[in-house]
């Protein structure tokens, strides 16, 4: 990697095939504008995803796409209407932006803007480049005692903090979350903050399990290859849940898992998915009518979601710096996809060019 | 029919077994209870399904048990405790008496609560008998401009009313509603009274479709073999619903009406599952995510329900009087539900034994 | 008035002070912007209180403020990014711009925006010229059956919505509106919209009184000098409220109305506080607390109000064709704000200089 | 004290004149009764009210009436029907029946019930006897973490969890609480336990702030005679509240609080009236209504409000030992009532006559 470079970027051209480009400084749009210098990027299964296949969905990289959204940095200009940030600030970046202007916007609920612009999501390139450009209000400055790679795990801990909010979880509550990947075991860790007494894990990898145990699960569950019903019924049994649990969240985007988590609730409880999965799978629908449950997706982040996640590790109630597994070079990026496609770890971070 | 009966019963003895007796007449439990002489019942679904099969899911007809839960009647004798009422007033009947005590019950979910009372749900004798035994206030006394028939019809309209409670309908808004059986077409009406602008009814029944339409849709949809993404446009297009519709409710059971109706909604929509079905069935899982859609079940109904309906008849903002199309003799409800079976006429009346 | 005149605005220089300057056609600001031809605009308590004193509360008019904010018109110019306007276009002009970007807009509270830029607050000027600017976003296309002079009441419309929605009405409730000017009639026609099902309009003026009866009030209240209390309790008496409405609305600002209003709910009951009046006055708050009272204030309109109040005339639920007492010229405006202040008629509009 | 008495009641017979007295033991009124052996008891500044004066507004002490509400026990006899309970078991007792038939009881809003019968209110005896009967569903079962003293403190704590639920404090907020006697940390405490990053307690007696202080709160505030626009200004400065708090609760009832609390709160902001004080109070309407807040009272405690004071207590995450200052002999009881008047410690308890 050459020093002389402006702004090399990771780019993803084809499947597998990853560029470093070096490519204009971008400019600001305007005068709420600033640009950040990106120091860390941790690497997101949608990123791999884009690297391995080419497409999410209905999301299809045709022409080349700068990858990451993971990100943090350091703001080294800013617009001339700026106001609340200055060259030097130390930013966890929220790397998608709304038009402003539509009903969802105007209504509070930005995520679900049609215009949004998200960084590597196709045509929008990402954040995994010497620099990007914000409006000064997705970007959230870091008190002291956040580090420029725990920042970089705001984006996922947004998630779950918007999941968590979707679940409406209050003091007291028992939460069962399948699925103990980062956004699983952040979700229980913010469940666990926003008051919920029981924080039940499950998930089929043992190793996983055994980590949301030390990290903040009051109790585990591995189910085994017995109906939902059944695994529901244990998970209710062992852990004293009366009549079911108050809140599920799936995480996880498997089938099994939105079986037994439908099954594991009391009448009246709720169900977030938040994990990505199939686009069709079976449902026990008629459980969810019968127990008037109440049923949401959860999607990305939204209005004060970043703010509440830079509190939550400001304050100690959140910890992310645990699930930083590895750290690994820009110019080794690559090798950091085939780790995670490879499930090693928990969570990797690309470093900037000049972190 | 002798005139000597006290309390003749319509007793589901057996899969097609209906035998009339006459039972004792039953005593009030406590001094807030009354005795309502049962003047009109409308026949359910339900009834009709105990009556074929013997069984609905987990409830199975074990013991003889007296069919019926729509009901209307005249009080006749009254606890020492009751107030608000007195022996000779009209009333609508809530036939289902929750333990008050519970955590449901004491959270204003009372529908919900695991100890009901349910009128021809095992164990629970029904409402098709001379006489009824209530605790005042699940008798709902009727004004003047309500007739004991209209007053059977509160039950499925109480259910409707909780379904469009549970959808939040708001003024303004668009909703679709699958299913033109009884309770869709009040789902409609509701809808309406609440303010909903555009009311779509779903059905595959070009007659029921008719109906609809001269009652209280602003438009419907006939639904060809098309694929449920085919429809679901379709019917945005159709009805200038721009991202998709504001609620949706299903009042049907069908998969194909569950699919169309969740990518008929906009980001952010609102689902009510209300008809009943099979227990699993395939579902657009990852649509309701990624729309941050809203899925809910609606039970029956709970607080406030009954007392809505009556007063949604009472203003002229729901009309029952249309949906009610025969009332056959006591001696004759075997008949009725031949004909209900059947799919003949919309809401079937029997008449008490001295209506 | 000269033909020759580009931008012919009304200017308040000071205390009635009124002058008639023309000013340079304004020019979009971004593309998003349309420029407006003003057709009709009614005058509000608030532009009379400035005629008259120069302020409100804090806000002072310094330098020369062009006057007016209810309006509507048609529009004369599109930005480049424009695509729900073209030239010709019939709207009601919404017209205070929001920062989008501050916490209470991105949490769908713009009117709560501490950079609102609100025509006719000064220093922002308003609406009474021949030419507005506005965002796209903010103009709402009228229907066939609604006209330009029905348009301008949006603006008054559009606040009383956002007092119906802060009341949060639902279908069957009662609905207790104390003052019967333009704003408090539309308050009880909105409720009624809302599926209230008693609406009972409380004024001083019997007059006022006369019309909301013959308008939208389902009953009405004519308070003497007896204590708050004693009319509460009259208003609950005559309207058969049992413990007390469900709703009240002041929308009078005065001392005697907010009493009553307290003491006439029922436990768990909802105030909202629509009317301007002293900034402090004495209070029952002891009652507010123990019948766990909802107490909330309404401030102007936000997402969605403007686009249901268009859908509420539009489809005939409200009316506000009749609140219309008055046309005069654009350059008789003066005269229109003295018969205001004199308390003459409903609501007046001044005609655009070329309407 | 004899020990041959059967119930040692403390009576109220007038003001100032407390009577020893021996009754029956009460027997169950129904099935789902318990008979709890009273073990201790707080005294709240209602009791002392009542002893002082014989009356809180209008309820009046006209036959002698046994005090006491916040009180712990021991199962003595369980009625048949009891299914949660059996004798030796510890409970919380929660001291007000409700009438479970009326709309608020049904509504999920029990603590409205207008025929609740409520301990140490006239005309119902309260729990400072050796035997007090309650129904099985307001007993709570202690974990064994919890002594029968914390036990008596889970009346006051219900009250500040109701005030906290009726606030919808949630993660990360800023709460400003006025008033640091029990209730007012208590509801400091469990902000903090739903989340609420900075607390602020706000008293005018030096030592009540240093305790609160070490208790709960993030910073305390001791208003001088400026005016409470002046002290909610040095509030929101002190604390870097931005636009101001998030949550406001009074649980002083004193006016200059109820106004300086008022000027605190951010636009949007929640406002909960929890203490008592004069019945009426100037108070700053406009500011509320422009700030478009939430004003709430807060009344006594409802469904599931007890179950979490027990959670919260046994989770660690409010302690309730620290506020137990003094415990007196059951034949002191009258000494003790002596002290509260005089503002001596935090929380008093009564022990039970065999405790």
């Amino acid at each position: 990697m050459t020093d002389a470079a402006k702004n090399l970027s990771i780019v993803l051209e084809g499947v597998h095939q990853v560029k470093f480009e070096d490519r204009p400084i971008p400019e600001l749009r305007d005068s709420h504008d600033v640009l950040v210098n990106v120091k860390f990027t941790g690497i997101c299964g949608s990123d791999v995803h884009y690297w391995e296949h080419g497409s999410i969905g209905q999301f299809v990289v045709k022409d080349p796409m700068v990858l990451g959204h993971e990100s943090s940095g350091v703001i080294s200009e800013v617009g001339s209407a700026v106001t609340g940030l200055k060259v030097g600030d130390r930013v966890a970046m929220e790397p998608g932006i709304p038009c402003r202007r539509c009903e969802p916007c105007k209504d509070g609920k930005y995520n679900l803007c049609e215009k949004m612009a998200f960084a590597a999501t196709p045509p929008y390139d990402g954040t995994l480049a010497k620099y990007y450009v914000l409006p000064e209000d997705f970007c959230y400055k870091l008190p002291e005692n956040i580090d420029l790679q725990e920042a970089a795990v705001m984006e996922p801990l947004s998630v779950a903090v918007h999941i968590v909010k979707q679940a409406n979880v209050s003091p007291g509550q028992s939460v069962v979350v399948f699925g103990a990947g980062p956004v699983g075991l952040l979700c229980g860790n913010v469940a666990r903050a926003f008051g919920a007494s029981k924080i039940i894990a499950v998930d089929i990898q043992k190793g996983r399990l055994e980590f949301a145990k030390t990290y903040t699960a009051t109790a585990v569950f591995e189910p085994g290859k017995a109906p939902a019903m059944d695994n529901a019924r244990r998970i209710i049994e062992e852990n004293n849940l009366g009549s079911g649990a108050d809140v599920v969240i799936d995480a996880s985007g498997a089938e099994p898992s939105v079986h037994t988590g439908i099954h594991v609730l009391r009448p009246g409880g709720t169900y977030v998915q938040g994990g990505m999965g199939r686009s069709e799978m079976t449902f026990p629908i008629m459980a969810a009518c019968t127990k008037e449950l109440n049923i949401k997706g959860s999607f990305r982040y939204g209005s004060g979601d970043y703010k509440l996640a830079v509190g939550l590790v400001a304050s100690g109630k959140v910890n992310v710096k645990e699930l930083i597994t590895g750290v690994v070079k820009f110019e080794n990026a690559e090798q950091a996809f085939r780790e995670v496609r490879a499930g090693e770890g928990i969570k990797t971070l690309i470093a900037g060019i000049d972190a």
